[in-house]
C-alpha cells in the first residue's frame, strides 16, 4: 500500500519504519520538501521510503498516519490539503500535549472535544480513526515486547475504515481480539485524556515500555 | 477504627458497607441529620453503623472517605469543617462528572488541576489520598471478583497517609503489590482524566465490572 506518514518525530519514524519493513511504499511528510529529519529517515530506510511536503505525500497516499503533535494537527492537515485527503483513512495517533507550562504537560484540547473529533469535523470527507496514541512508539510497532496480553483502543465514525485499521494493526503484531472498538470518534476524548495517567505511570513502572490490559469479571 | 463516609450514593454505601463488614465503626455523613438514604443505610447495616451530618461524622472520625460528587466535594468538606478534618487522612474517591450537557459526561474540573488537588489546597491540614476513583463500586470493595491481577492507583503528598490507605485497601482485598503509588496529589489529574476512557470501555466490555492491569516489558 502507498502510505503517508505526517510527522518526522519518534512516533512518525517508528511507524514509517515498521510500514517499510512490512513492504509498504511509505512517504514521510513534513512542512518543507528538504526537511532534514525526513531526508535522513528516507535515506536510511532504503527502497520503499521517500519524503515530501505534507501535500506531496498526502496526494499519492492510499492511507495516511497523523503522527504530528495534536496541537498543530489541524494546521498540518490543512497544509496536506482537504482534496488530497478526501475519502482516505486517516489514522490519528496524535496527542495535544502542551509543555509550555512545564512538566507534566497539560492537554491543549480535551474534555468537551478532542483532537480526533476536531480533525473529523474540519475534514468531514476524511475517514478518521483514532488509534495508537495510548502507547509508546516501541509498543505501537512491537506489541509482543510486553509480558502478557494487553489492549489497544480505536474509535471512529466509519466502520470500514476501522476494519482497515484493525487489519493494519494486526500486521504490526496486535492480535485482532486485543483491539477494542470504543465506538464513534467522540471516544477520542477518553483515549487522549488517558495520556496524563500514562505519563504518571512511567514513574512506578520505570519507563514508557508498558501498556494496560482490560481485566473483566471472573 | 472510627471512619466517616461522606456521601450516601452507591459508592458511599458500598464503601461504608465494606468497612462495617470489616469491623469498623462507620458513620455515613450527609447534608442533614435526617437524610433518608443515610438513615436507611445505617438501619440496614446494623451495629457499628450510624449516620449524622457531614460535620457530625467528621468530628468523631479517625479517617474520612469522600464519596461525594467531585463537583460538590469542596463544599461538602467546608460543611464537614476544616477543624473537624485537620490532621486526618481523607481518601478522595470522587470524580467531577458533569451530566448537565447529557451523556457521556464531561469533567467539571480537569487538565490543569483536579478535585484531589483542589481539596488538598483548600484544606492544607488534611492528608488527602486519591484512591478508588478509577473503578466501579463493586470492584472497589471486592477486587478479587475480576479474572486476573489488576491495578489500583493512589497518590497524595503524605507518605504515611498513603501507607495507611494501602493497609486499608489490603483489608478490602487489594494485594499490596497491586496498588501503584503515582506520587504527589497532582497525579489526581491523571486518575480523574482516565474516567472518560473507563466510561467508554463499558461499551465493548459490556458493563462496569472490569479494571485495568499494567503490563510491563517482557
Amino acid at each position: 500500500m502507498r502510505i503517508a506518514v505526517l510527522g518526522t518525530g519518534e512516533v512518525g519514524s517508528a511507524i514509517a519504519g515498521k510500514l517499510v519493513a512490512l513492504g509498504h511504499q511509505v512517504a514521510m511528510g513534513s512542512r518543507t520538501a528538504d526537511n532534514e529529519r525526513a531526508s535522513r529517515w528516507a535515506a536510511a530506510a532504503g527502497p520503499g521510503a521517500t519524503h515530501a511536503t505534507f501535500a506531496g505525500v498526502a496526494e499519492t497516499a492510499e492511507l495516511v498516519f497523523n503522527c504530528t503533535s495534536g496541537i498543530v494537527s489541524a494546521e498540518v492537515l490543512h497544509a496536506a490539503g482537504a482534496q488530497n485527503l478526501a475519502g482516505k483513512v486517516l489514522v490519528d495517533v496524535s496527542n495535544a500535549l502542551d509543555f509550555s507550562r512545564g512538566r507534566p504537560p497539560t492537554l491543549s484540547i480535551c474534555n468537551t472535544t478532542s483532537v480526533g473529533e476536531q480533525l473529523q469535523e474540519a475534514f468531514p470527507d476524511v475517514r478518521v480513526v483514532k488509534a495508537l496514541n495510548t502507547v509508546n512508539n516501541q509498543v505501537m510497532v512491537d506489541p509482543g515486547r510486553l509480558a502478557g496480553p494487553h489492549n489497544l483502543f480505536i474509535c471512529g465514525n466509519d466502520a470500514s475504515a476501522k476494519s482497515e485499521v484493525v487489519d493494519l494493526l494486526e500486521s504490526f503484531g496486535w492480535p485482532r481480539g486485543a483491539v477494542l472498538d470504543l465506538g464513534d470518534i467522540t471516544a477520542a476524548r477518553g483515549l487522549e485524556m488517558y495520556v496524563p495517567l500514562w505519563l504518571r505511570l512511567m514513574g512506578p513502572v520505570g519507563g514508557a515500555d508498558f501498556n494496560i490490559a482490560v481485566v473483566r469479571a471472573g
